[in-house]
């Protein structure tokens, strides 16, 4: 028998344009060894997430990037091998920022332990975690939708679109998602309960988009960018607001899509509807809102009021070919890795 | 002698790009006569404002654009003449929209008594009325500065501008202007007690805006848009506030300066940096804050902690003039046209 290897995924380059596969490479290395204050984790679940291909470029940005070379970052859902600190002890499961691999070190004071009998471990990487707080604190605090109001929502049956949608429908909202293909619609309309959903790939998006509107928009949670926020921009309301979460239609080269009328366009519109469009990230909201989250999300799970779906690819190994694909909105709801039991 | 007559200002043409006196018309009419619940005022001071050039357009807006052929809109300080209503008299000092012209009838409801006594009737049209108004608001409850912050603001020294300022200067923060020419950034920096003011018609103007603001920017109050805010983006702070009051460099389309890369950029930099860009019309802030801004502002101007100059242009026959050198930066200070004694 074999000592234990630590398979890792590291960036090998950065892609210019659409990411490829081959912007990774899969290396093999000792499992590593805790310090003092360190655990030792095996990675369970491999949450992936738009963000990341942020992280594989070096412009500017609200994190060093990932060196060429280095391990991939990524949260994880993972159990506790060896302990170093005496607030974990081996066998805990924890949320960590484990990255694309089987096993990593961490700082015990930048890990999470689960609640013992968590029903679904993986759910922490989405609805229950960083996308559905995400998703919640942008649609309350900044979108601050009221009964009635219109609200719209890209990459809509997403880890955080899909929450931003079921959440507005609480509110007593008309909820309008836009998603890539029929299946993916239905699913917004059936499953998940949205008023309407319109499929943003369809060349009668934006007409589709303003009949499934009759009223305006009042919030445009803004995850994607290019030419959903153009077909966007005519329908928002007085007042209206727009938190931006995401802009994956930008990651990767869509953007000059918008065109040199655009920028005009929006700063004229800005002024005289009178509309808020305000960044975020969910770091800046972290702390007592988070309890407070997961319980009411826990709440809504259990008594059917929000649903989940995730899409599940199985093995590390494929972990590059599942992130491309959901830059390319190929993914079915909010994809994890299950990386081990 | 002949009866009096009314000189009144009409919109000849809608302009394209620049307007020229050739979009204005001047007319003879008979002074009107007004109905009950309606007073006769005589025009003594017309404002002009830049927001004059969006209803020159019919390009949909807040409000509908002044008809062809119809008298331009403005704010006016007048006299009432004639009174069929009991709350005014012949003699009263009233703030009304009482337009490009000699005359007017306005309804007695949208008609506001000037205190007896106000010292100069003028400023009611300027860092006592709509402009320093829209500055006390926009800075103070969108761009909501705090002491040790760096306040940037366009058009620095003309009616809102130079309010926002001195107001930023109040709350402890850096302010820098920009405006356009050695006099008026002399002005900002000598009259006004800016720290700083650039000159956007320098070739080097985002080099020395850049060096004007060694922290970044906190709060940039958008008057302008254009080739300043261009060089502002990159400047933005984190958790930065762009209240957005007026883009003058767009009216008369200067728009294209902008980019076919911009509006990317910009919405990356708002994601990035977490910030809020909100757009507002003081209108939406009428009612009891108005009260308490011309009373606090009165006291400022009292004290001698704000400082207000007026670029006054004698007899209405040249506002066509003096509002096109208004849209090129030809004022300098707030500009008034004095019509009657």
């Amino acid at each position: 028998m074999t000592a234990p290897e630590n398979r890792r995924i590291v960036l090998a380059e950065r892609p210019t344009g659409a990411a490829t596969a081959s912007a990774f490479r899969l290396e093999r290395a000792p499992v590593p060894a805790p310090a003092a204050g360190e655990v030792l984790i095996r990675n369970l679940w491999l949450s992936l997430d738009p963000y990341m291909r942020g992280r594989m470029s070096d412009a500017p940005s609200y994190v060093p990037p990932v060196a060429v070379g280095a391990t991939m970052v990524g949260g994880t859902v993972a159990r506790v091998e060896a302990s170093r600190d005496p607030r974990f002890r081996a066998g805990d499961l924890v949320v960590a920022m484990g990255g694309w691999q089987d096993y990593a070190v961490a700082a015990a004071d930048g890990v999470r332990k689960l609640p013992a009998g968590f029903a679904h471990p993986s759910y922490a990487l989405g609805v229950l975690g960083m996308p559905g707080f995400t998703a919640y604190m942008g649609l309350l605090e900044i979108g601050r939708p009221r009964a009635g109001e219109t609200v719209v929502v890209g990459a809509a049956t997403g880890a955080v679109g899909s929450v931003v949608g079921q959440l507005a429908k609480r509110e007593g909202c008309r909820v309008v998602g836009i998603a890539g293909g029929a299946d993916k619609c239905r699913w917004a309309v059936e499953g998940l309960r949205f008023d309407a959903c319109v499929d943003h790939r369809d060349p009668a998006f934006p007409e589709h988009l303003a009949a499934a509107c009759p009223g305006g928009i009042d919030v445009y949670f803004e995850n994607v960018g290019g030419a959903v926020l153009r077909a966007v921009l005519p329908l928002l309301n007085l007042h209206s607001r727009v938190p931006v979460c995401g802009l994956i239609a930008h990651y990767q080269g869509e953007a000059p899509v918008l065109g040199a009328d655009f920028a005009p366009a929006l700063l004229r519109a800005i002024l005289v509807k009178r509309i808020t469009i305000r960044g975020f990230i969910v770091f800046d909201f972290y702390g007592p809102r988070f309890e407070e989250f997961v319980e009411r999300m826990s709440g809504w799970l259990r008594d059917g009021s929000v649903t989940y779906r995730e899409d599940v690819v199985d093995g590390l190994e494929r972990a590059p070919e599942a992130f491309v694909g959901l830059l390319a909105g190929r993914n079915f709801g909010k994809l994890v890795v299950k990386i081990a039991d």
